[in-house]
């Protein structure tokens, strides 16, 4: 269905269960990041593609949505089982269009399974509430039901994992659903949009639309859409949260974070800078849970810090597509490079501490493909850039607290509040940091506290704009609304009833 | 510290466990609808009075959240047992202020109560979920927080009751609350204020403003508000929730309705008769659950709108605050009972037949007070006006059907969507009423299906904005955000701990 | 690994992930009821086979506990696919050596496979509880364990669904299992333990023994053992349940039945007919949900009987392991056949009305295979042997009564309590059917009121002894213990700690 | 209603809401084990006494089991109000009966009135879950009943605590209840029944029998009680479950215990000494969460052990019923108190080193009241009698570890499982010990890890026998039992109906 390498196909939609050509006059390239090579082109649809999925999407809801949970969830089932069964291809089209290493790809789909293998709970997850006689001979109860066509619009960091934040709970709980992939990496949804055919979803219960800006704003502004699921920067994430709702919708938009991690004075080094190092620069940091702030406190830097320019300094970085299996990759797009590129600068300018820089690699690579290597800037203050905006590549910076209390206090400032971790051994330091710090996901001696499946991504501030959060029980209400029933029954009088009719004595 | 009726005081504002004075200086009547007197002067403050209020809420916030929440929990136990000794006194102002009934001001009271009582179970309902070893060496658990200072504004037809729909359980979360109580009928949650003091709330954790669309405005607008409770017209509600979650907060906000009554054939008339009578004409039909549209299935009308229209026109209706025990009382202001008059002119005018014309007593006691009749229009047809708006008065159409699916049908095209009923002795009608109808709360055989505070009150489609509902479980969902933590623990390496240290082996 | 028809091989024990000879001198035929031919010897096995196979149980135990829940679930997933696989040939195998026909036995490996897809879900389903602060600087936790080896002894008449009711639920919440199938039909189990291995259990967490009352003592003698699940007769329940409860040991333990299907005069008629013989007499009236006791009320019975005799007189009975489909196949044994025969004729003695005799059917094919036709006895009365005693037979009594309140005093005298059916139109009949009879599952207007694997099988009075039920949150709470932790941490004091250490100020 | 000191009244049994006469001839003399007065006589009744009480119990029951749950809890919100009004008279009743200091009475009285608080909760507490088209056209849900006549046998060593554990939640779960209170201290909870009248509760949903094993036999055996709860001494919890479970009663049965303390050598030793002091010798030791067995890991000893002999030696023992507020008060009785002292006597034969004496106490002060003073011993050994036995006074023993997990293999040889405690401030200490400690309730850094009442008293091993812990949720399924329906309607077919009913269509 989707382009090889050399021709640049243009990507189908998927309406109805059937592959179909966009509407849209434009495209834009999908690149190979390790080869700086065009693999396809994205039609950037709008209103015309869009309302055909929804049209499909929602005839395939009123019949979706009275088949029984307990059926629904036997689809994610299959599903589940085809996702393992093409879980090395899933992967190498991940790396092949997005960049990350091969192992990180095959690690963001694990992580999207397990959303399937969380959807499959859903009969006990659904229930409602029932109290019998809440008054006298009246009985009370609730029950889920799903919200009709729902829309997903994902970002270019886990072409394959975010999307399945999202469709499979939605599908599950009976809605109909239209996912716009990132225009930059569409190719591993679509792989997977067709596993979900084959799993037996009926036709248009999962669609597939293209584009940027006017494709959201047409699921924004379609009135049969009832709740848009998005994942992206906390600038389109508040544009969306707010045009969204005030169009009637429900939406949940996880944006941009500067995630802090607090090195205590007792930490245990060796593996704080193993998993500082992978949290900072793991998938190139483009992660919205990437740990991009180290605040170590007290005498801590002084061991952490030369350590962990020292094993950062060692990484390999490298095309991912080969046979060369680098530590890093390269990041999404050369526009993306650049824009790093320049951050880097400007925290050299605003006076940080250069202690790696992974510009280096960049220039020694500059022909093909978009590589940038790690880099760690001490000896930053809060009110530099580096440390107050989300840089979404391979850059750590690096802010010395005196105490726990002062490091607490760079968090409070911050406008953003995904994750935040803590490296220490002491059940106080661990206390008091999880209760106080202004963030929603806590790590203690974890380098990225993303939760699995079964528990909701919390974002927190300017993270995360909506009541109800992605995945765990909180996913399910999202995509669910209660109906509350209050039942009496008289006692009937027409004359074949009044005789045999029970009357109550005990 | 409130207006006797002849000298009309100005309401204060509790800030921080003070009474206080308005820098408002603009006032509105407040009146004695059964009377027409006016018995106090509500200041129409705007961001001066808030900004006191929110300053002393965020202060109090700092504490109160700290205090655990079985300690939170005892204030609520006291709050009830002190709001059960003042009962009498606070139907009384609730009456004074409104005009309801004596017993309707009881039942609403009573009804505020319970979602007192239900918050005193909060330490149950707010714990949060743990999963040991949810990767090897790594636990996971989700504790839900308070959002901050929260905000609630209320309508005029339950002065006492709405706004105990918000507080108890925003309290007993850990928030500190402003409320903003409807300008017409201020008392009756000032009464209860100081209630909430005596009950060893800590000073500025509940706090009272006065006014009118700019203090709206202003707590939509002030930074240190994280969520907004609202119950209103749908108008306001879109626009407290289109506007609220634009400046980041949360927003429950519940509008109006229009409540389709389904009878059926086999539905006991008797009983149906009375139950309708009560829902379409109870509180002068000035309530969001309001019964005001009558839709009998086949044979269903024949004998029930004979009897409903005799039953109903020997409803007496007078001042509530003496001793004459109306069936019904007053509405709230004449303006408001000049707009239900025009509304019955119109339905007129659209060709419905006036069955009962309740505006014979309004013309009977023109000279004081706010009074209309019972109303009923028989052969309404779902174009007309009084069909599609909702009227808040003693209104009720009765809009013919054939068969069950066409009476669903017509649920269909009604863009509001609090409750429904349906009157029936079968199973099966109330199974496919029940699951099809386009209504959050649905009543089998039941007046007014308004969940008790255990379960929440669902409104859907333009009744309801937002995604947790206020009360019940989704209630105290509004008003916390959860946290997750991921915490695992290296091996201690200081040499004093090195030996003693277990290490596993089963 | 299992016996041929021809040579009648002896059963084997797995064992620690292998397939290991009995140390049992005596073996007990396994027929093949449909021809009488015996196809396998079941080893009747005692103290020394279970040592080994618990002492393998726990050892595995140790490991599994360990495994994280989620990765448990993941063999479940792989199981369930397994199950579907071999879906037809385990069914063909539950026929053979039960006799219940292919569509019964299809259905009941489908209901059995509901239970793995409920385990599948375990992750949500095992969390604990948490409430931070719930003391100042206090945090309280629960979390639950798996209890160790746990075992299974399981009934002729589901051969493979009732042992899937328990062992995939201990088994994902961490426990290790002994099973002990019914001596008269081990082999589905047989079969199912290897595609257990199959789908990656480690060797050790699931092993199967053989025998009878010797097993079943060894089982409950057992130290090792923490917890017994039993389905079977109501004697033995209580056998099981009081000595297994006596030596320390968690029991649910499910017996005996005789359920009651109350016919109202306003029930459809030609449903009810469909419904209840197919609850009498479907696997031949081998099911502790059979409905083996018809109340019609008032009226009912004058137009329900007939129909139902003339109905039930046209079913086809025969061998069902060949080409032939009939409607009802053999009993289990000859031996049963004849207890079932002598309470028929024990039913005619004592004066209920023969209106449908099968014994005809049996002496029609007495020469080979166990079988015997549906047979209904009309005007039975309450003290009659035929309805105080399970017959678990193709075998309906008829008791007439005059009301509703009349067939619930009937209940009320009844010793047991699994299921009751109601068929009404009336919701009010309904309600009160629900609400006041005398048993743990109703069912309204359905024939077999047994809850999908997400409810629990709830037998009220002697129909279950123990306190938590199979299947659903009960049984998962039946195979786990909670454990509860307080947790408070000191400001630490040594000096390394001192100075960093945030001290809270809000 | 009862005794003053002087004359010994016999106490009444609370029956059907009247104290009457016991029907027994013996009587057990209630002393002040301060001072060594006779203050009550307790009657020694058996069947005929308890037979009365079922009786009301069971009348009460049918009534009861039918007000609404949320009418139910409103009795307990009295309930609490009037426990706070009568606090101090209730701590000094239990000070006098018991002996213990009156703070120590005082805390236990709070900790009781918890548990009405969190069954005040109980309509949220006590909901069904409810699946809507669990199959096409089958709803499913389940609905929790009460059980019906259940009793709570209590112990000597919280008179007005233990008590309160069990019946405010089974009478708000519907049940109906019989208490036979210790012999010993039967005062606390005569004077609490007569609240419970005042609260409201109907007469005879709760009840009051005395007296010692005939009593208790007849509970064990009348058939009309449903439930037993237990706390007190492992064997005779241990005989009450089994024949409780004999029975067919449901049985919760809590039992003795050897509570371990670790203390790590990173722990705070000031504050554990503090602990440590009063978690073994606050209420004389005679509690089931005592800390009774010190295990110092490492060069922990060195400084913990000196410091806790001093500050224990300091301790003032002395009558609690006067002006001296002393820090501990005496043993129950002259028997209990000297059964201790002959384990005192057994530890130093045995080798153990008396570190601390407390008999110097007990002959000081002999002549009156039964006194005995902190006792420890030091480097006593697992084999001995004092660390393997359940002591049941002010007696520690110290048993020093190398390493934390061999103070863990302690543990696992200890057939108790109650509380086990650690003193440290690393969270992976306290993790490894939280996770593999076999205990049920596990502090971390807390003296008594007894839960509070929304969390279960969660015992293992030998310190519990049943399934369902008493409190938290485990407490309200312990007191019902849950009820499922599957509901179909199928489509009327009589002729009223058939038009105007609806055919879905969506």
């Amino acid at each position: 269905m989707v382009a090889t390498s050399a021709t640049a196909t243009k990507c189908q939609l998927l309406i109805g269960g059937k592959w179909v050509n966009s509407d849209a006059t434009e495209h834009q390239e999908v690149y190979n990041p390790s080869t700086g090579e065009v693999i396809a082109l994205t039609p950037m649809g709008g209103r015309k593609d869009l309302d055909r999925a929804v049209e499909a999407a929602h005839k395939a809801f009123l019949d979706w949505k009275e088949v029984p949970v307990v059926e629904r969830a036997r689809v994610m089932f299959k599903f589940k089982a085809l996702l393992e069964a093409n879980y090395e291809e899933i992967a190498r089209c991940v790396t092949r269009e997005h960049g990350k290493t091969l192992p990180e790809a095959r690690a963001s789909v694990q992580r999207g399974i397990e959303v399937v293998e969380f959807a499959c709970g859903i009969p006990s997850l659904m229930m409602g509430e029932s109290m019998e006689n809440i008054a006298r001979n009246v009985d009370c109860e609730t029950i889920r039901h799903p919200l009709g066509v729902c829309a997903g619009i994902a970002p270019f960091n886990f072409p394959a994992m975010v999307p399945l934040w999202m469709y499979p709970i939605a599908i599950t709980c009976g809605n109909s659903f239209v996912l716009k992939p990132s225009e930059k990496v569409p190719l591993s949804s679509m792989m997977i949009g067709d596993l979900l055919s084959q799993a037996g979803l009926p036709d248009g219960v999962f669609n597939i639309v293209h584009g940027g800006k006017d494709c959201v704003d047409a699921i924004i502004e379609h009135p049969m859409i009832k709740a848009i699921s998005f994942v992206g920067s906390t600038t389109i994430a508040k544009y969306i949260y707010q045009n969204g709702t005030a169009h009637g919708k429900r939406v949940q938009a996880a944006g941009g974070a500067k995630n802090h991690i607090i090195i205590m004075p007792d930490a245990d080094i060796e593996q704080t800078v193993q998993a500082l190092q992978a949290s900072a620069f793991g998938c190139a940091g483009e992660r919205c849970m990437a740990g991009s702030l180290a605040i170590p406190v007290g005498e801590a830097a002084e061991e952490l810090i030369p350590q962990l320019v020292a094993s950062s300094g060692k990484m390999s970085v490298g095309p991912t597509d080969g046979d060369s299996n680098p530590d890093m990759g390269p990041l999404v797009s050369r526009e993306h490079l650049n824009k790093v590129k320049s951050l880097i600068e400007k925290g050299a300018k605003e006076g940080a501490a250069i202690a790696l820089d992974g510009r280096e690699i960049a220039a020694a690579k500059a022909d093909k493909g978009f590589f940038l290597g790690p880099t760690i800037f001490d000896h930053a203050k809060p009110e530099m850039t580096i440390v107050k905006e989300e840089i979404f590549g391979p850059v750590l910076s690096v802010v010395r607290a005196r105490t726990l209390e002062d490091a607490i206090e760079v968090g409070k400032k911050c406008p953003y509040g995904n994750g935040a971790v803590i490296y220490t051994n002491s059940g106080r330091s661990a206390r008091e940091f999880k209760r106080h710090f202004n963030a929603g996901m806590i790590g203690v001696n974890v380098g990225v506290p993303a939760p699995m499946a079964w528990f909701p991504f919390t974002g927190w501030n300017n993270s995360f704009f909506g009541d109800l959060h992605i995945q765990g029980s909180e996913g399910i209400q999202f995509y669910t609304q209660q109906k509350m029933t209050m039942t009496r029954w008289f006692e009937p009088k027409n004359a074949s009833f009044q005789d045999p009719i029970w009357k109550p004595k005990n």
